[in-house]
């Protein structure tokens, strides 16, 4: 397991209710990959959206974002953090 | 105060020790702009960095970034947040 920050662009306007309901999609399905979507932040005024997430690999990012009709425009593992 | 999250480009290669260096850099100063690094992220084979913040403005957070010679490429308030 290895985490990964995605990216989301074109949100702009996105209230804390979709942010809310888009990360409760993300958590419905997660598990059929192995993926734990941990933490979101949003900027509405610029459209990004950031997720911190759990899992076995970019690819299975990928596919739950896809699966809940909100596609990642970047995938980055990060494998260096301070906590 | 609210929540920030800067991001750096460029950092191909960012070793741990590098990070932490970076963090304490900015940790050491932070307090004279009212700022505070919460976490911070990096991809060392795409050269990206994420940094969290709590901080008066966005100007406060990028002062602080350049006095520690490591200017943000983007700095975004990120005022929605799942925890």
């Amino acid at each position: 397991m290895a985490q990964y920050m995605d990216v989301h662009h074109g949100m702009k306007g996105i209230t804390r209710e979709q942010l809310e309901e888009a990360h409760k999609a993300g958590l419905a399905v997660e598990g059929d990959e192995g993926v734990h979507f941990e933490r979101a932040w949003a900027d509405p005024d610029s459209g990004v959206v950031y997720c911190l997430s759990e899992a076995p690999s970019a690819d299975a990012v990928k596919r739950i974002h896809e699966r809940t009709g909100h596609p990642a425009d970047e995938i980055h593992p990060v494998p260096l953090s301070i906590w």
